[in-house]
């Protein structure tokens, strides 16, 4: 392979950045340091630059000004009004499907537990032992809770989950399989449609998190026949830190299953304060507590931004094209000073961001951000890059790549 | 009795609105429409000053700025540092006790299944029939799933629960006894020391709901004995609107109480992201999931200004106040026109809220409403008035409570 070097990769990115369609929405951004080179909007995105107005109009007109008033005119419909931007925007769901309330690992615990209720008598439940930490552990406290089962699938950490995996530990014993349809680590993609199908075929729930998928690559809920799904807005929906998470229940579960959870937001005719709880009708069911508005307010802006005003089309397209630049950058300059691809090779098994290996991943990661570059350290061993299609420049990644180089090639190199 | 007119009633506010120690502090609030008689700020508190600046910091420098670099520089320690904030400033908790995290609903169901796991084999659960509604399902939810029995407490809505009427459920099958401190009703205080004291000597574990006590009455969880205690931050603590809650564990159960929620936030060494769920040290094994760092981050201000500079003891007795004036007022002016007090009449026993019956109620709210009388409605037919002693003037009250007697007043009369 012909060496590239760092300044010819620099004209590349800055061809492929002024062609870039989307490289406006970068200044819709807020980014205070233009001269940092952020690789982690797949763990917490940019703010918008809407998004302090919008906390702003919340604070000064709708609370401080209509005070109490404001939760009959606006904030009691905001879960399910962000819902369905997210559902029907980015998630491939119809109206009514999607909420948004709670963290992932409480609406994990929801959904499941709705799953394991309805799937009664069934004894195991079926998960990547690569899966995000709180999906395991959620899962985990739900089998010691009620005495059931966790199989585990063990896959290919690089390539993740395959419906093969799946199969071998599927039967008429499984209430529901957990899985991500991203890795959080590889980006590895799992084949939602063939995995629910043979979900669906053993009598069990397709349960998917969406957390590093959602704003990354195209979701089909309703066609892949997915159950029930959870996912992040902080990440590529630039919700910010901590935002409220998103839960989905196919409208045909609706009325079958409830949340383990009894709220006074998920109970009919909330205000009449009866006694005994009744679940409301669709999707409001899942609704727990008062969410929180001040942080449910801000994920609007990101989440409109991406679904409608750039599209996932040209999203997916552009963040497909930066992990490429990025694995055609790691032959040149990463893999010959030790450094390992943690993330699939092929570009359409992939999410918007890859994973690094390398020996000393951690001390690296450290002097990285010495320089300037934020990508995140994911154990073991691993730098790991995001590009968030609409805030990542192509000289972004140049920038990421050839500072991790500089910083492994062994001393006098 | 003399009748009082509203005259004499004006001036009467006026001296102790100019008497008024905490006076001041109404103006480090946001009030846009100076105009407006509010008198809900215990269902929604009024918005800070600081605020909306405060939301502006967190976004444009610790969100924008610092990026993924603020969760190890100030937001990982948010939910313990706020909560000490509340529980050594405001619950007479010792540090280390209490998070701000989730949903009241979500911290009742974590502290409830966690006291069950940790009392198993005992078969019931204790709680108030006229209870928060959240509370009460919460409670009927984990009974169902558990296969438990609920023991309804049956008090006289306008005093709540007595010792004796929990001592009459009491029994060495009960394992934990879930109560209100201030009824969000009738704002009747429970006896938490007495209580407490009585679920010990039944071995069972005492949970308390201070959503309507924080910030309005003293608490001392340590003095009593408290074992478990949520409570709201969105009203007395202005924490703006489904702002995050917080939970206490007494620091002698912390080692041995599991939440039923296994979060990655909860767990030892969280970004070690091992396999396997080991609850954290100490109180934050009771977090689940990521919090709403910008929910969060408001709920600093408005605790600051009520525990150390205005102080429980001025606020308390300003509330006391507040409520004992409006008592006056419903005996001149609302008792004649057919309204009942359906709070307790001993100042000692009340929160700082009233609550005031009339067969039309709900009508009446509604032109309250529209003469810029703010009250909150609860079933059945109570006019419920807050008075949130930093925001609320004594000269509020009197026009919350003419004009509730003006439209109350049979026409032509």
């Amino acid at each position: 392979m012909p060496t590239l070097g760092p300044d010819e990769a620099r004209e590349r990115a800055a061809t492929l950045d002024g062609a870039d369609e989307l490289a406006a929405f970068r200044d819709r951004f807020d980014q205070p340091d233009p001269g940092l080179v952020y690789l982690d909007g797949n763990s917490l995105g940019r703010p918008p630059e809407g998004t302090a107005e919008r906390l702003q109009q919340v604070v000064r007109g709708e609370w401080a000004d209509r005070l109490i008033r404001s939760w009959d005119e606006r904030w009691m419909t905001l879960s399910a009004r962000v819902g369905d931007l997210i559902g029907t925007g980015l998630l491939g769901a119809r109206a009514g499907e999607v909420v948004v309330a709670d963290s992932t690992t409480v609406n994990l615990f929801k959904l499941l537990g709705a799953a394991l209720d309805v799937r009664r008598g069934r004894r195991a439940i079926v998960i990547d032992r690569d899966d995000f930490p709180t999906d395991r552990y959620v899962v985990e406290g739900l089998a010691a809770t009620r005495g059931l089962d966790v199989r585990w699938i063990e896959a290919n950490p690089v390539e993740g989950p395959q419906p093969e995996h799946v199969a071998a530990v599927l039967d008429d014993d499984v209430a529901v399989v957990s899985l991500s349809h991203v890795s959080y680590r590889s980006a590895a993609i799992a084949d939602m449609r063939a995995i629910t199908s043979l979900a669906h075929d053993a009598g069990a729930l397709a349960l998917w998190d969406l957390s590093h998928a959602v704003g990354a690559v195209p979701i089909d809920l309703e066609g892949a026949g997915a159950d029930l799904a959870v996912g992040c807005t902080y990440k590529y929906l630039s919700g910010g830190p901590g935002a409220p998470a998103f839960l989905y229940v196919r409208t045909e579960h609706q009325s079958e299953l409830r949340p383990p959870i009894w709220g006074w937001f998920g109970r009919r005719d909330q205000f009449a304060m009866e006694q005994g709880w009744l679940p409301a009708d669709g999707i409001g069911a899942f609704l727990s507590g008062t969410p929180p508005i001040l942080s449910l307010a801000a994920v609007e802006v990101g989440v409109s931004m991406l679904a409608f005003d750039a599209g996932m089309d040209r999203v997916r397209a552009k963040g497909r094209a930066l992990t490429e630049f990025a694995v055609e950058l790691f032959d040149a300059w990463l893999e010959p000073e030790g450094f390992a691809l943690a993330s699939p090779r092929d570009a359409a098994r992939r999410g918007s961001h890859v994973l690094f290996r390398h020996p000393h991943a951690r001390a690296l990661f450290g002097k990285l951000l010495e320089r300037g570059v934020i990508p995140d350290y994911r154990e073991p061993q691993g730098i790991r890059m995001g590009m968030a299609p609409l805030t990542t420049r192509y000289a972004d990644v140049v920038s990421g790549v050839w500072t991790l180089a500089e910083l492994g090639a062994p001393p006098g190199s």
